[in-house]
């Protein structure tokens, strides 16, 4: 059996396959006890403190996002009208595990009737729900393996933060999910963490546990059962690639020796030693929301000051691009009220919410101005008009930081990029959520994902414009998205102009390989070829054929 | 006393201020009863069952989105959860009000514990709380005024659709909120119903209950005890405004003679009464999900049919754009299952869940086809692509339908606007969501109403490249956002290459005189002028500079 997604994190993995399905079955309808009633209550309460306490544990070990969720979860297993309910069928003579079913669906039509955001909550309740039935039936819920024998293939209809937040990279061989697009989690996940990653493959969760699956992250093939000799001949041209990517040392440049300088995204210093092994030349987007998420007061000056520092000792020659708090939307930040929002993505977040918090801007923009080195460059997310860029380089000079530049993610700075480049001394496009808001596609919806190809030409327009009128201004213009990261759009990026790429240090080794396979006139012509195409999949297979140094390269 | 807003919705509006203040005082902490706790909880319950009453009885009066927001807080009024709580603390002593107040306070920490956007019910449910504990104190929940001796200056913090869902146009002499931009609901409904209104006029709420007050909803000036002179005085000058207006009649027009059809936004057949009576030349924006909302089965074919037929024979000789059913995001159907989606705006509406449903497309289409007259034309929501514009014009196109047109209301459709006219014979731009997306800025959320204002170059921009690509192709380019009611921003949409502008027939007159007292070359220099600017302030400014006429007639 082939099924087909979209490869969106390269490299071939194989292994068993281990299908994570969350449904536990629902106890019969009238279903009825034995003994007393205060004893099935009991039982009852029992499990549900149980999954509360296991969902909050989890969520401790994870930290960061994904302890936000499972704690919200923990919560709602111990809502006092549920455990009300619970009881009260119970004492109706329904079995604890039946009471438990029917006290969830009672609360889930509540939640669910109030409209579209508590439905969200309502299918949250699924899962809590499933959990708390599995404890009384005295079967477990199903958990990742232990120590596996050897790495699996991991199966899923999507994968949630917190199905990831324990994983190990030496465990998982793969991930193939149903659901998501090339920016969802288990992609950026996948990256992160190297491993090959396939999404959207339609029937991957009907795959039997156990059997053999062949994944492969650059074609979005998966193969069950294969062949003996195809396996070794995938891996055989994988390490093939592999070799060449070694091969491809030193800074990026194309071909006829254009400098491209590649470097990474972090979230933190924990993540510099792969940047460094992996050969990038600085760091692009230092996400430093990563050191406030998941706890209750900011890190402190001396924190914030060694984690600046840290990036700049990895990379002494090197630039080091530091994005201030991007707060808000799908990054709550526990020590700041947020807003309630019906649409948090085009809410007050990034540089909106900054700026309403002196207090944490001037602690983030003091420690940044402490550690400040000639390679440090500090820049705003979200910032939408010339203003909001005046005001931040104002902000950032006033206190002795030079080189200060914005993020183009919003379709109106791309648009007035030449006015935002009168403020600022650089831009970075972050591809994501430009195209989020260029297509009006939420990355979080795979019903949109059609609109997530970062391929589509509108979004290529947007980068057209704001490198041309950095060009014109004679200052860099880098990109920070997952466009970086595939090496035949990194080559069509140098072609629109854009001067650096930053992206996952997995990904570097590919794309330093495709750049150094062409010309910057080769990579032109793909540009210019790609844009005039009126579809993702045109603009693909046209700006391919200007760049025959990718096939050779198996990319 | 003199404040100071922005003004939505033109005229002088003068009369007695009726504030609406929400709160209702806390109960005291500790609060116990005297008799007996079986009498205190069934007080208890009356309140409750009593506010769920209202809120349902308010809600099927009220229709549409309205009924949706009042039934889902009337849902969480009876809330099981709740109901527990409040009779339990009652058992520990407590007083109602205060047990009602507490258990209020418990559920709502438990929702907004859970994020974003379960915070944002958890803010209804403040409301629903103060009308319970209204009920136990014995003093009724504020209403509106019925039946008023003279109409009244409504001043609120801000208006929600369950506020605005009764009022009579006749008992409002203007509006005056603190919260809200030139898209708000407030300005929405305001402009509908042809009263005066100011957004954003910080202070308002501190205005004393029965003082007068004058609002001017074209320069945002709101007088508080304004001298009985200037009271005359403004309505003297506005007088001569609406007889100036009055006077520019017949179709639209510049000085010189370039037509533009002045045309009027409709949600249904009632509207079609005042478009007629201002003079609109056809329908730009038949919202045809108003005939699908608040009903749990769509309309039949012949109601449809009965809906479309009626706005042509309303303009026998002019042209009547029905965009089809935009639902989704703050426009729930409730017949189509509403997928859980974190920001709905960037969600699957409009088309993208049309698609979905090719029954309810297949009984739009079919009711149009069967309607079909040379003034008909039909166009999509929410079309980001050249693929889903071509797909909509082929199953128009093979029902029959002729006259086939998309929205450019996302930013990739205005960059690729050349690209959809290849399939689409017009295009009509919508601004309010155009200016959403581009800015990334959520019409509803207060906090980032800096981003709403039309006159940011940006937005000006991509109504540019939308109506140079239609002239290219030799093709109708329409405004049907907000921006066209504005007659400074009429006049630059027009230089800028716009062909007709749709609005709310209350501002016809105003965009008729002030077309009719420039030429099309001061419009294309008001334009220009407008685009060079680096913000909104700025554009505004240059426009103006070059339409003299506006100041004359005091717009």
């Amino acid at each position: 059996m082939n099924l087909r997604g979209v490869g969106v994190s390269p490299g071939i993995g194989h292994g068993p396959a281990y299908v994570l399905t969350a449904s536990v079955p629902e106890p019969p309808e009238g279903a009825t006890y034995t003994g007393e009633a205060e004893q099935e209550k009991e039982r009852a309460m029992v499990a549900l403190t149980q999954v509360a306490g296991e969902l909050e544990a989890r969520g401790n070990r994870a930290g960061g996002e994904a302890e936000e969720i499972l704690k919200a979860q923990a919560l709602m297993a111990e809502d006092p009208g549920l455990v009300v309910k619970v009881r009260t069928l119970i004492d109706r003579g329904l079995a604890a595990p039946r009471a438990v079913f029917e006290a969830f669906t009672k609360y889930q039509a509540v939640l669910a009737g109030s409209g579209g955001y508590l439905g969200e909550r309502a299918a949250d309740l699924d899962d809590i729900r499933d959990r708390v039935i599995a404890i009384l039936y005295g079967h477990a819920m199903q958990g990742l393996p232990i120590s596996p024998k050897e790495p699996y293939v991991l199966v899923a209809r999507d994968l949630a933060p917190a199905d990831t937040a324990l994983l190990r990279k030496q465990d998982v061989a793969a991930f193939v999910t149903e659901e998501g697009g090339p920016t969802s989690h288990t992609a950026i996940i996948a990256r992160a963490m190297g491993v090959p990653a396939v999404v959207a493959c339609g029937g991957a969760t009907a795959i039997p546990p156990g059997v053999r699956v062949m994944a492969d992250g650059t074609s979005g093939d998966v193969r069950v059962e294969p062949a003996a000799s195809d396996v070794a001949e995938a891996v055989g041209a994988d390490t093939a690639r592999q070799t060449a990517f070694a091969s491809a040392k030193g800074p990026g440049r194309t071909a006829d020796g254009h400098a491209v300088p590649l470097l990474a995204n972090i979230g933190g210093p924990s993540e510099l030693d792969d940047a460094v092994s992996a050969g990038a030349e600085g760091v692009g987007l230092y996400r430093t929301e990563f050191l406030f998420l998941d706890r209750a007061e900011p890190p402190s000056a001396e924190e914030q000051r060694r984690a600046y520092r840290a990036a700049l000792e990895a990379f002494p020659g090197g630039k080091v691009v530091v994005r201030t708090l991007d707060g808000g939307a799908d990054k709550p930040l526990a020590f700041l009220p947020a807003p309630a929002e019906p649409n948090p993505a085009l809410g007050e977040r990034g540089l909106r919410r900054f700026r309403r918090f002196p207090e944490v801007m001037d602690a983030q923009l003091g420690a940044l101005a402490a550690v400040a080195s000639p390679g440090l460059q500090v820049m705003a997310p979200m910032v939408a008009t010339a203003e909001e860029a005046g005001w931040f380089a104002q902000e950032c000079r006033a206190r002795g930081l030079r080189d200060v530049g914005v993020m183009i993610e919003i379709p109106s700075a791309a648009l007035r990029a030449r006015e935002l480049l009168v403020r600022a001394d650089f831009v970075s496009i972050g591809t994501n959520d430009l195209a989020q808001y260029a297509f009006a596609a939420d990355r979080q919806v795979g019903a949109v994902s059609a609109l997530h190809d970062p391929w589509l030409p509108a979004l290529l327009d947007l980068v057209a414009m704001t490198a041309t009128a950095a060009s014109d201004a004679g200052k860099p213009c880098g990109v920070c998205g997952e466009s970086a990261a595939d090496p035949a759009l990194a080559c069509v990026l140098v072609g629109l102009g854009v001067s650096t790429l930053s992206m996952g240090a997995a990904a570097l080794p590919a794309v330093r390989a495709g750049l150094a396979a062409h010309t910057l006139d080769q990579c032109r012509r793909a540009a210019e070829a790609a844009r005039a195409q009126p579809t993702a999949a045109y603009a693909r297979a046209a700006a391919r054929a200007h760049l025959p140094g990718l096939d050779r390269l198996g990319l």
